[in-house]
């Protein structure tokens, strides 16, 4: 297939790079130009405007945030020029934005007659690299459908919905249970620290036992060991999806007393300096609330 | 080895039955006498007083919390005798205990002579039933090496320090964050059903992946069915745990806002009427809070 | 003084009154014109567009919400192109608007070169037709002393700081601190419901003693009679105060447990459908929580 | 009258004294025999034993906590031997309990067929010693007004209700609020702190205005002016009330948010070392939350 690729940062360069080995032909666009040249060597097409990328059979857009789509995309008119140019092309936005901008979105496209399929993805940098991410899809069935092969390129796909803002709204509560995860670790921890139990004989038992799983084994050490550099998962983004699924669920009516937890932990961390630090540095807001070293 | 067993309710019959299986003598009491009826069947001895089921190499206590024990071994004097009579056996509790409680329970045995053993477990009845509990172990070297054989016959044995209640500390703490699991998935999972997504595929999706644990497996279909009887893990007990966490961490200087959520959302799901239901009952909490229908 | 008032609802029309009786001259604008009859029978004088209430010495803004303030003023031109007509008109904004975007109007007024004022108001309609507002402004020293006969003509005028934000941010802190006293007061009540205790009781006695303050004798009575409506400050305005506070909040690297707590029960109080009952019907949250009639 | 106290600390001996200035006649005793020294000088009679200050009309108790009544009253068995000796006396407990010992005082009293009446009070030692606290009383009718005039002589009796634990529950909600009022206060003035507004306006105009309350006007400056010592609440009190009420709202089914973020916060400001500083020390947590100096 013709893919566009939009935004060529650490994911979304590792997302083309799959799409290129799984044999389609990629056009590719990035603010910064010099981002995608190590995709132009394996073969990508770098173009010089964002609306060159459309017109094939699938765009998929990996920008940072509902900003960098609006400045992007829809500010300079991309989206409402796009049909003439690319009647058939599958707008894929795999972006993490908000539930409302997500809905905005949705109507944008109907609006200006483009498929468009939401596919927000989990995983960081080096799943994206190693084409292992988990897909989040949600759109129209023919237009998931149509987009399948692109998206199982760099990932395993799980089909969310019709609407494709509920792909976003997925993501956003996995990635909430991910931050409520490492909260509950590091307050475990600090108790059992303050029981002189060293942190580690703490993890080691849980991801032993209940909590053998990935979630777990990657963030436990990290929360136990205080060794918050250099960041799998920065703690300023998790700030900005709780942020985000906080927004969700005040309009979609849903209290989240734990989220608001979080909210508030994450604040505190980054009112410290750690907003570039792991987020298993939330061990470090729990070791200062009870007034350990390493706090 | 000569083992005593002092409560048979659910637990410490499963947990007498395995001692029994593994070939060592065992003498049994319990409040109810007919409780024992099946471990005698099995080949175990009834005795008629609780000091009876001392004297062998080991006694454990499986009561169900500080008073019972209080009651059965502390004020009749029990203890204090024990020494006369069992001057070598180990006494081990495995009730989920106060860590204050085990703390003077820690006294009371250097006061007494007698050597203690704190193992208290995790796992339900059916884990006790079939001997795959974990258990965690702390006290002084010698006596935990010379009770290892009891405690292996019933589970996997994991050592936590010298002092008893670390590992009731320990046993809080994994509790905890359980809990704290239930309590996101349910967040979660109104979230997504806010968002006109079915909360299985909210549960599948993240088993699948990230949270492909026990914990998250056993009590995310729960969560999303709301099936809440029979209960495996009754709410009610994990607000008892809970709270024990809370006092502990009090004493210990420790703030844990999740469990602070925790204490008041199982509260909320009690004076609901959920304290027999099973903690994943915590979805009820959630659905109601956010006016949806079944909370 | 020449006044300008844009955006005459309950608020605006209350202030306007009050400015007409200190003999100033006052030109009205409404997005829906009648709403200015009232004023005019009074003397003031209607204009057709929002520009044409610039041109005097003063503008007063008192729109519902940022987006209103960007529909009226910002999109359209007006601010742009205020400073040809109306080259010494001090532009005061009443409205309460988020510190966000009170930063963004510092900015473009800067830009555009109009002198602006941020005087946000403490009080509900009926201090504002009464002329007993607290009204807290904010700005360069030589505009507040400019407009203080205008702003005192309505009110109780307190100076906060040289940065208008500053004022909006000080008008979130004192809604947030009413919010808070609210749900604690709801919060204690359910608490001696539930030992039997008439709520009233608990009210008189802490608005007796300690608590005798305008706040607490306002809301208590609503909290312990759950006489919730008419609305003096409706409960969805709370949520949105909050909000806002909480957003300035984490800009400002600022956790607020309390504040977090209140989002959360607000929302479970409008997902209840009491976004127009009075703020007290917080109780009604604290009721419900606790498994009480009338919850 | 004949007036008993028992417990002359620094509320006890204020509430002496001017039980003695209202013409009574008053025995005294305290585990430090000292402290009745300056009592004795204004003609109270020491007597030796708890026991020896039953007999007379009524007996005030007013020691520290439940640990302190039981030791001194229940384990040597004054009360359940208070009757042979002191058929008609009235005991008035105003210690700060637990309402679960209240009950359990309320049943002993029962009992041992003495007249029990609750009146904890609300003040500190200044007003003890001016006669100026706020006395909640509860029990039978005719036992209250009997000791109204004892009541009266150190304070404004508020009657609570016919059962004893009423008051304590009462007394409990009151302290909460208070509590709450002083960390909301907190977190404003760290929020208006950090966008560059002095705590100090926001504290005058708050309580200038809607909370124009004692408690706002003794909290506000100290919460401003980060002034914490000498202490007229010690903070580690107010966990002690928190505890307590949390306590019993668990045993009532009362879910309490602002109680469970308060007990975290106060937790957290004693593991920094300030159980001894002024309750308004509530704002040290809150700045250092806010990465601020001076948390």
């Amino acid at each position: 297939m013709e893919v566009g690729i939009i935004g060529t940062g650490a994911m979304g360069s590792g997302i083309a790079a799959n799409i290129l080995k799984a044999g389609h032909s990629v056009r590719v666009w990035d603010r910064t130009p010099q981002k995608t040249s190590d995709l132009v060597k394996q073969g990508a097409k770098r173009v010089e405007r964002p609306q060159d990328a459309f017109g094939g059979d699938a765009v998929l857009t990996m920008l940072s945030d509902d900003n960098a789509i609006r400045a992007v995309l829809i500010e300079p008119g991309v989206l409402s020029q796009a049909k003439k140019q690319a009647k058939t092309t599958v707008h894929i936005v795999s972006a993490t934005i908000s539930v409302e901008f997500a809905k905005e979105l949705e109507a944008a496209h109907k609006r200006h007659g483009v498929a468009y399929v939401a596919a927000p993805v989990l995983g960081r940098p080096d799943l994206a690299a190693a084409g292992k991410l988990n897909v989040l899809a949600a759109g129209e069935q023919a237009a998931v459908d149509k987009v399948r092969p692109v998206l199982e390129a760099f990932g395993k796909t799980w089909t969310i919905g019709d609407e494709p803002h509920q792909a976003n709204a997925m993501k956003l509560a996995c990635n909430f249970v991910l931050a409520a995860a490492v909260e509950a670790m590091s307050e475990g921890a600090a108790f059992v620290q303050r029981h002189d139990i060293a942190p580690q004989k703490f993890i080691e038992l849980i991801t032993g036992t209940l909590f053998a799983a990935p979630a777990y084994k990657t963030y436990g050490p990290i929360v136990a060991s205080h060794k918050f550099e250099p960041a799998g998962f920065p703690l300023g983004y998790a700030l900005k999806d709780v942020r985000l699924a906080l927004a969700a669920a005040e309009n979609a009516g849903t209290p989240m007393p734990f989220a608001a937890i979080l909210r508030d932990t994450l604040i505190d961390a980054v009112a410290h300096g750690a907003a570039n630090k792991d987020l298993g540095a939330l061990a470090e807001v729990a070791w200062r609330r009870a007034g350990l070293d390493g706090g």
